[in-house]
Protein backbone atom coordinates (compact mmCIF):
# COMPACT_ATOMS: atom_id res chain seq x y z
CA UNK A 1 0.00 0.00 0.00
CA UNK A 2 0.64 3.45 -0.50
CA UNK A 3 1.47 4.33 3.23
CA UNK A 4 2.97 2.35 6.42
CA UNK A 5 1.13 4.28 9.35
CA UNK A 6 -2.37 3.33 7.45
CA UNK A 7 -1.10 -0.09 6.56
CA UNK A 8 -0.86 -0.53 10.33
CA UNK A 9 -3.88 1.43 11.39
CA UNK A 10 -5.86 -1.11 9.04
CA UNK A 11 -3.98 -4.23 10.27
CA UNK A 12 -4.42 -3.45 14.01
CA UNK A 13 -8.17 -3.01 13.62
CA UNK A 14 -7.96 -6.71 12.42
CA UNK A 15 -7.59 -7.40 16.15
CA UNK A 16 -11.21 -6.62 16.51
CA UNK A 17 -13.68 -9.55 16.94
CA UNK A 18 -15.61 -9.69 13.88
CA UNK A 19 -13.77 -7.39 11.80
CA UNK A 20 -12.07 -8.68 8.89
CA UNK A 21 -9.78 -7.05 5.73
CA UNK A 22 -12.49 -5.17 3.91
CA UNK A 23 -14.17 -3.79 7.26
CA UNK A 24 -10.75 -2.85 8.53
CA UNK A 25 -9.82 -0.89 5.61
CA UNK A 26 -13.16 1.00 5.40
CA UNK A 27 -12.93 2.02 9.44
CA UNK A 28 -9.66 3.03 8.72
CA UNK A 29 -10.68 5.74 5.93
CA UNK A 30 -14.22 6.41 7.77
CA UNK A 31 -11.94 7.49 10.60
CA UNK A 32 -8.97 9.19 8.78
CA UNK A 33 -11.85 11.33 6.25
CA UNK A 34 -15.10 11.89 8.65
CA UNK A 35 -14.57 11.02 11.92
CA UNK A 36 -11.19 11.94 13.39
CA UNK A 37 -12.82 13.43 16.72
CA UNK A 38 -14.32 9.96 17.11
CA UNK A 39 -10.74 8.71 16.39
CA UNK A 40 -9.16 10.44 18.90
CA UNK A 41 -11.63 9.33 21.50
CA UNK A 42 -11.67 5.78 20.82
CA UNK A 43 -7.61 5.69 20.78
CA UNK A 44 -7.95 7.38 24.19
CA UNK A 45 -10.47 5.41 25.69
CA UNK A 46 -8.83 2.15 24.57
CA UNK A 47 -5.21 3.76 26.08
CA UNK A 48 -7.37 4.49 29.48
CA UNK A 49 -9.15 1.33 30.05
CA UNK A 50 -6.05 -0.88 29.56
CA UNK A 51 -4.28 1.42 32.04
CA UNK A 52 -6.61 1.94 34.81
CA UNK A 53 -9.43 -0.82 34.30
CA UNK A 54 -8.93 -3.93 36.51
CA UNK A 55 -10.96 -6.25 38.60
CA UNK A 56 -13.25 -5.60 41.29
CA UNK A 57 -11.50 -7.23 44.41
CA UNK A 58 -14.42 -8.60 45.14
CA UNK A 59 -16.85 -9.90 42.57
CA UNK A 60 -13.69 -9.95 39.91
CA UNK A 61 -16.28 -7.64 37.37
CA UNK A 62 -14.18 -5.20 35.49
CA UNK A 63 -13.56 -1.63 37.23
CA UNK A 64 -11.55 0.79 38.15
CA UNK A 65 -11.83 1.29 41.48
CA UNK A 66 -10.32 -1.44 44.17
CA UNK A 67 -14.39 -2.32 44.87
CA UNK A 68 -16.86 -1.94 42.06
CA UNK A 69 -20.21 0.80 42.16
CA UNK A 70 -22.24 -2.52 42.44
CA UNK A 71 -20.64 -3.85 45.46
CA UNK A 72 -20.53 -0.78 47.25
CA UNK A 73 -24.14 -0.86 46.44
CA UNK A 74 -26.10 -0.60 49.64
CA UNK A 75 -29.66 -0.95 48.15
CA UNK A 76 -28.62 -4.43 46.45
CA UNK A 77 -29.64 -8.17 48.06
CA UNK A 78 -26.32 -8.92 49.38
CA UNK A 79 -28.13 -12.22 50.89
CA UNK A 80 -27.76 -13.24 46.58
CA UNK A 81 -24.45 -14.17 44.52
CA UNK A 82 -24.94 -14.26 41.18
CA UNK A 83 -21.92 -16.81 39.61
CA UNK A 84 -21.05 -15.82 35.94
CA UNK A 85 -18.97 -17.01 33.48
CA UNK A 86 -17.45 -13.57 32.37
CA UNK A 87 -18.27 -10.02 32.74
CA UNK A 88 -20.46 -9.75 29.70
CA UNK A 89 -22.89 -12.13 31.03
CA UNK A 90 -23.13 -10.06 34.01
CA UNK A 91 -23.89 -7.24 31.70
CA UNK A 92 -26.02 -9.11 29.99
CA UNK A 93 -28.08 -10.17 33.18
CA UNK A 94 -27.93 -6.31 34.33
CA UNK A 95 -29.33 -4.86 31.12
CA UNK A 96 -32.63 -7.48 31.75
CA UNK A 97 -32.91 -5.42 34.93
CA UNK A 98 -34.55 -7.58 37.22
CA UNK A 99 -31.74 -9.65 39.30
CA UNK A 100 -31.29 -6.89 42.54
CA UNK A 101 -28.71 -8.77 44.13
CA UNK A 102 -24.56 -8.94 43.63
CA UNK A 103 -22.60 -11.17 41.32
CA UNK A 104 -18.87 -13.35 41.11
CA UNK A 105 -17.67 -13.11 38.04
CA UNK A 106 -15.54 -16.64 37.19
CA UNK A 107 -12.60 -16.12 34.59
CA UNK A 108 -14.33 -18.28 32.33
CA UNK A 109 -15.54 -21.82 32.78
CA UNK A 110 -13.72 -25.41 33.93
CA UNK A 111 -12.25 -27.20 30.73
CA UNK A 112 -9.41 -29.70 31.68
CA UNK A 113 -8.42 -30.16 28.32
CA UNK A 114 -7.14 -26.74 28.24
CA UNK A 115 -5.61 -27.43 31.54
CA UNK A 116 -8.37 -24.58 32.92
CA UNK A 117 -8.96 -25.56 36.68
CA UNK A 118 -11.09 -24.42 39.22
CA UNK A 119 -7.79 -22.47 40.61
CA UNK A 120 -7.52 -20.76 36.86
CA UNK A 121 -11.30 -19.49 36.63
CA UNK A 122 -11.30 -18.35 40.24
CA UNK A 123 -13.19 -20.56 42.65
CA UNK A 124 -11.19 -20.11 45.27
CA UNK A 125 -11.98 -16.73 45.28
CA UNK A 126 -15.57 -17.16 45.34
CA UNK A 127 -14.96 -19.38 48.40
CA UNK A 128 -13.00 -17.11 50.47
CA UNK A 129 -16.03 -14.53 49.69
CA UNK A 130 -18.02 -16.66 51.14
CA UNK A 131 -16.31 -16.72 54.13
CA UNK A 132 -16.46 -13.55 54.85
CA UNK A 133 -19.84 -12.55 53.30
CA UNK A 134 -23.36 -13.39 54.97
CA UNK A 135 -24.77 -15.11 51.56
CA UNK A 136 -28.05 -16.50 51.82
CA UNK A 137 -28.88 -18.04 47.82
CA UNK A 138 -25.73 -18.75 45.20
CA UNK A 139 -27.44 -18.50 41.66
CA UNK A 140 -25.16 -20.71 38.90
CA UNK A 141 -26.10 -18.55 35.71
CA UNK A 142 -23.27 -20.44 34.19
CA UNK A 143 -23.80 -20.80 30.58
CA UNK A 144 -25.67 -23.74 29.51
CA UNK A 145 -22.93 -25.32 27.73
CA UNK A 146 -20.89 -28.73 28.18
CA UNK A 147 -18.37 -26.61 30.02
CA UNK A 148 -20.75 -24.17 32.13
CA UNK A 149 -23.13 -26.92 33.04
CA UNK A 150 -20.02 -28.66 34.28
CA UNK A 151 -18.29 -25.83 36.31
CA UNK A 152 -22.21 -25.23 37.61
CA UNK A 153 -21.92 -28.56 39.19
CA UNK A 154 -18.46 -28.83 40.54
CA UNK A 155 -19.33 -25.55 42.40
CA UNK A 156 -22.59 -27.03 43.78
CA UNK A 157 -20.66 -30.02 44.70
CA UNK A 158 -18.02 -28.19 46.52
CA UNK A 159 -19.94 -25.85 48.08
CA UNK A 160 -22.78 -28.69 49.52
CA UNK A 161 -21.76 -28.58 53.02
CA UNK A 162 -21.97 -25.06 53.85
CA UNK A 163 -25.48 -23.65 54.95
CA UNK A 164 -26.21 -22.16 51.55
CA UNK A 165 -29.05 -22.62 49.01
CA UNK A 166 -27.16 -23.10 45.87
CA UNK A 167 -29.66 -22.87 42.87
CA UNK A 168 -29.00 -22.82 38.99
CA UNK A 169 -31.00 -21.08 35.86
CA UNK A 170 -33.80 -22.06 35.03
CA UNK A 171 -33.80 -24.43 31.10
CA UNK A 172 -35.96 -23.95 29.21
CA UNK A 173 -37.81 -22.37 25.49
CA UNK A 174 -36.91 -18.74 25.40
CA UNK A 175 -39.69 -16.15 25.59
CA UNK A 176 -40.59 -14.74 22.29
CA UNK A 177 -39.76 -17.90 20.47
CA UNK A 178 -41.72 -21.19 18.49
CA UNK A 179 -41.77 -24.03 19.74
CA UNK A 180 -41.07 -25.36 16.01
CA UNK A 181 -37.63 -23.92 15.97
CA UNK A 182 -36.48 -25.25 19.13
CA UNK A 183 -33.63 -27.90 19.82
CA UNK A 184 -34.74 -30.84 21.03
CA UNK A 185 -32.72 -30.62 23.76
CA UNK A 186 -33.92 -27.26 25.30
CA UNK A 187 -37.48 -28.97 24.32
CA UNK A 188 -36.51 -32.01 27.07
CA UNK A 189 -35.11 -29.48 29.95
CA UNK A 190 -38.59 -27.36 29.31
CA UNK A 191 -40.42 -30.75 30.00
CA UNK A 192 -38.47 -31.96 32.90
CA UNK A 193 -38.70 -28.44 34.45
CA UNK A 194 -41.73 -27.65 34.14
CA UNK A 195 -43.98 -26.06 36.75
CA UNK A 196 -47.48 -26.55 38.37
CA UNK A 197 -49.63 -24.05 37.28
CA UNK A 198 -52.05 -24.25 40.04
CA UNK A 199 -51.21 -25.10 43.92
CA UNK A 200 -52.62 -29.00 44.43
CA UNK B 1 -22.73 0.23 34.24
CA UNK B 2 -20.43 -0.59 36.47
CA UNK B 3 -17.37 0.90 35.23
CA UNK B 4 -17.11 4.59 33.76
CA UNK B 5 -14.14 3.72 31.42
CA UNK B 6 -15.51 0.53 30.57
CA UNK B 7 -18.70 2.48 29.35
CA UNK B 8 -16.84 5.33 27.61
CA UNK B 9 -14.51 2.42 25.61
CA UNK B 10 -17.72 0.64 24.28
CA UNK B 11 -19.10 4.43 23.59
CA UNK B 12 -16.34 5.29 21.93
CA UNK B 13 -16.17 1.99 19.81
CA UNK B 14 -19.67 2.66 18.38
CA UNK B 15 -18.35 5.47 16.56
CA UNK B 16 -16.17 2.67 13.56
CA UNK B 17 -19.02 2.34 11.08
CA UNK B 18 -21.28 -1.04 11.32
CA UNK B 19 -20.21 -1.41 15.05
CA UNK B 20 -23.64 -1.17 17.05
CA UNK B 21 -24.26 -1.54 20.73
CA UNK B 22 -23.73 -5.36 21.41
CA UNK B 23 -20.68 -5.64 18.79
CA UNK B 24 -18.83 -2.55 20.63
CA UNK B 25 -19.59 -4.43 23.85
CA UNK B 26 -18.14 -7.27 23.13
CA UNK B 27 -15.29 -5.75 21.09
CA UNK B 28 -14.30 -3.97 24.12
CA UNK B 29 -14.38 -6.98 26.63
CA UNK B 30 -12.62 -9.31 24.02
CA UNK B 31 -9.92 -6.01 23.94
CA UNK B 32 -9.47 -6.30 28.08
CA UNK B 33 -10.02 -9.64 28.63
CA UNK B 34 -8.37 -11.57 25.58
CA UNK B 35 -6.23 -9.18 23.62
CA UNK B 36 -4.65 -6.20 25.62
CA UNK B 37 -1.75 -6.36 23.26
CA UNK B 38 -3.98 -5.74 20.00
CA UNK B 39 -5.71 -2.85 21.91
CA UNK B 40 -2.48 -1.33 22.54
CA UNK B 41 -1.15 -1.11 19.12
CA UNK B 42 -4.96 -0.10 18.08
CA UNK B 43 -4.81 3.07 20.19
CA UNK B 44 -1.14 3.62 19.36
CA UNK B 45 -2.22 3.14 15.59
CA UNK B 46 -5.02 5.61 15.52
CA UNK B 47 -2.79 8.13 17.76
CA UNK B 48 0.34 7.98 14.88
CA UNK B 49 -2.39 8.06 11.84
CA UNK B 50 -4.07 11.31 13.55
CA UNK B 51 -1.01 12.66 13.98
CA UNK B 52 1.07 11.72 11.07
CA UNK B 53 -1.30 11.15 8.19
CA UNK B 54 -2.23 13.99 5.49
CA UNK B 55 -2.90 13.81 1.99
CA UNK B 56 -0.05 13.63 -0.69
CA UNK B 57 0.41 16.82 -2.17
CA UNK B 58 0.05 15.63 -5.78
CA UNK B 59 -2.34 12.90 -5.43
CA UNK B 60 -4.20 13.78 -2.69
CA UNK B 61 -4.21 10.24 -1.37
CA UNK B 62 -3.53 9.48 2.20
CA UNK B 63 0.16 9.39 3.38
CA UNK B 64 2.26 10.51 5.80
CA UNK B 65 4.91 11.72 3.17
CA UNK B 66 4.87 15.13 1.31
CA UNK B 67 4.73 12.92 -1.86
CA UNK B 68 3.56 9.32 -1.63
CA UNK B 69 5.39 6.65 -2.41
CA UNK B 70 3.07 5.44 -5.64
CA UNK B 71 3.06 9.38 -7.05
CA UNK B 72 7.48 8.93 -6.33
CA UNK B 73 7.30 5.23 -7.91
CA UNK B 74 9.39 6.07 -10.99
CA UNK B 75 8.03 2.52 -12.96
CA UNK B 76 4.55 3.62 -13.20
CA UNK B 77 3.67 4.76 -16.32
CA UNK B 78 3.07 8.55 -15.60
CA UNK B 79 1.06 9.24 -18.83
CA UNK B 80 -1.84 7.58 -17.54
CA UNK B 81 -3.64 9.77 -14.74
CA UNK B 82 -6.90 7.95 -13.43
CA UNK B 83 -9.32 9.70 -11.14
CA UNK B 84 -10.85 8.35 -8.72
CA UNK B 85 -14.15 9.43 -5.84
CA UNK B 86 -12.01 7.98 -2.75
CA UNK B 87 -8.91 6.78 -1.36
CA UNK B 88 -10.91 3.42 -0.81
CA UNK B 89 -11.45 3.22 -4.48
CA UNK B 90 -8.03 4.08 -4.94
CA UNK B 91 -7.17 1.38 -2.76
CA UNK B 92 -9.41 -1.46 -4.88
CA UNK B 93 -8.04 -0.45 -8.32
CA UNK B 94 -4.73 -1.13 -6.73
CA UNK B 95 -5.85 -4.53 -5.24
CA UNK B 96 -6.84 -5.40 -8.54
CA UNK B 97 -3.56 -5.02 -9.43
CA UNK B 98 -3.99 -4.51 -13.40
CA UNK B 99 -3.67 -0.80 -13.57
CA UNK B 100 0.31 0.69 -14.22
CA UNK B 101 -0.01 4.95 -14.03
CA UNK B 102 -0.88 7.29 -11.70
CA UNK B 103 -3.73 8.44 -9.69
CA UNK B 104 -5.58 11.72 -8.48
CA UNK B 105 -7.99 11.35 -5.26
CA UNK B 106 -11.14 13.42 -5.53
CA UNK B 107 -12.76 14.37 -1.94
CA UNK B 108 -15.85 12.61 -3.17
CA UNK B 109 -18.09 13.72 -5.53
CA UNK B 110 -20.26 16.72 -6.67
CA UNK B 111 -23.47 16.95 -5.02
CA UNK B 112 -24.82 20.48 -5.43
CA UNK B 113 -27.27 19.97 -3.29
CA UNK B 114 -25.32 19.79 0.02
CA UNK B 115 -23.20 22.57 -1.85
CA UNK B 116 -20.53 20.44 -2.52
CA UNK B 117 -19.19 21.90 -5.86
CA UNK B 118 -16.00 21.44 -8.29
CA UNK B 119 -13.90 23.26 -5.58
CA UNK B 120 -14.88 21.32 -2.55
CA UNK B 121 -13.60 17.80 -3.96
CA UNK B 122 -10.58 19.28 -5.38
CA UNK B 123 -11.21 20.00 -9.27
CA UNK B 124 -8.61 22.91 -8.83
CA UNK B 125 -5.89 20.59 -7.70
CA UNK B 126 -6.58 18.45 -10.36
CA UNK B 127 -6.58 20.96 -13.55
CA UNK B 128 -3.27 22.39 -11.85
CA UNK B 129 -1.86 18.82 -11.83
CA UNK B 130 -2.49 18.47 -15.52
CA UNK B 131 -0.52 21.83 -15.72
CA UNK B 132 2.50 20.69 -14.56
CA UNK B 133 2.70 17.19 -15.87
CA UNK B 134 2.88 15.42 -18.88
CA UNK B 135 -0.57 13.28 -18.89
CA UNK B 136 -1.64 11.77 -22.22
CA UNK B 137 -4.61 9.83 -21.00
CA UNK B 138 -7.05 10.59 -17.88
CA UNK B 139 -9.16 7.57 -16.76
CA UNK B 140 -12.53 9.06 -15.09
CA UNK B 141 -13.13 5.91 -12.59
CA UNK B 142 -15.43 7.98 -10.52
CA UNK B 143 -18.45 5.58 -9.09
CA UNK B 144 -20.87 4.38 -11.64
CA UNK B 145 -23.80 6.16 -8.84
CA UNK B 146 -25.31 9.65 -10.28
CA UNK B 147 -23.23 11.84 -8.54
CA UNK B 148 -20.35 10.01 -9.79
CA UNK B 149 -21.56 10.07 -13.22
CA UNK B 150 -22.21 13.63 -12.98
CA UNK B 151 -18.91 13.88 -11.62
CA UNK B 152 -16.89 12.12 -14.44
CA UNK B 153 -18.77 14.79 -17.01
CA UNK B 154 -18.04 17.89 -15.73
CA UNK B 155 -14.56 17.29 -15.50
CA UNK B 156 -14.84 15.74 -19.24
CA UNK B 157 -16.47 18.80 -20.47
CA UNK B 158 -13.98 21.12 -18.27
CA UNK B 159 -11.10 19.20 -20.13
CA UNK B 160 -12.00 19.01 -23.08
CA UNK B 161 -10.02 21.50 -24.42
CA UNK B 162 -7.15 20.39 -23.35
CA UNK B 163 -4.70 18.05 -25.63
CA UNK B 164 -5.51 14.81 -23.79
CA UNK B 165 -7.72 11.80 -23.94
CA UNK B 166 -10.41 11.44 -21.65
CA UNK B 167 -12.14 8.19 -21.11
CA UNK B 168 -14.53 6.50 -18.74
CA UNK B 169 -13.84 2.76 -17.07
CA UNK B 170 -16.60 0.68 -18.49
CA UNK B 171 -20.14 -0.29 -17.36
CA UNK B 172 -21.20 -3.24 -17.83
CA UNK B 173 -21.92 -7.04 -16.50
CA UNK B 174 -19.82 -7.75 -13.68
CA UNK B 175 -17.16 -10.90 -14.55
CA UNK B 176 -18.46 -13.70 -12.38
CA UNK B 177 -22.19 -12.69 -12.41
CA UNK B 178 -25.26 -14.29 -13.46
CA UNK B 179 -26.86 -12.25 -16.34
CA UNK B 180 -30.14 -12.99 -14.39
CA UNK B 181 -29.63 -10.88 -11.09
CA UNK B 182 -28.12 -7.90 -12.87
CA UNK B 183 -30.04 -4.80 -12.86
CA UNK B 184 -31.69 -3.52 -15.86
CA UNK B 185 -29.84 -0.52 -16.08
CA UNK B 186 -26.87 -2.36 -16.26
CA UNK B 187 -27.78 -4.41 -18.56
CA UNK B 188 -28.89 -1.29 -20.78
CA UNK B 189 -25.50 -0.34 -20.67
CA UNK B 190 -23.78 -3.69 -21.41
CA UNK B 191 -25.60 -3.74 -24.25
CA UNK B 192 -25.03 -0.31 -25.32
CA UNK B 193 -21.52 -0.44 -24.76
CA UNK B 194 -20.98 -3.56 -26.53
CA UNK B 195 -17.46 -4.01 -28.36
CA UNK B 196 -17.00 -6.69 -31.46
CA UNK B 197 -15.36 -9.67 -30.89
CA UNK B 198 -13.76 -10.19 -34.72
CA UNK B 199 -12.11 -6.92 -36.61
CA UNK B 200 -14.18 -6.25 -39.92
Amino acid sequence: MNSHLLDELIQSLRCLPGVGPKSAQRMAFYLLERNRAGAERLSKAVTQALEHIGHCSECRAFTEEPVCRLCRNTTRDSRLLCVVGSPADMMAIEQAGSYQGLYFVLAGHLSPIDGIGPREIGVDALVSLLERRQVEEIILANNPTVEGEATAYYIASLLQDKSVVISRIAHGVPVGGELEFVDGGTLSHAFNGRQRLQRS
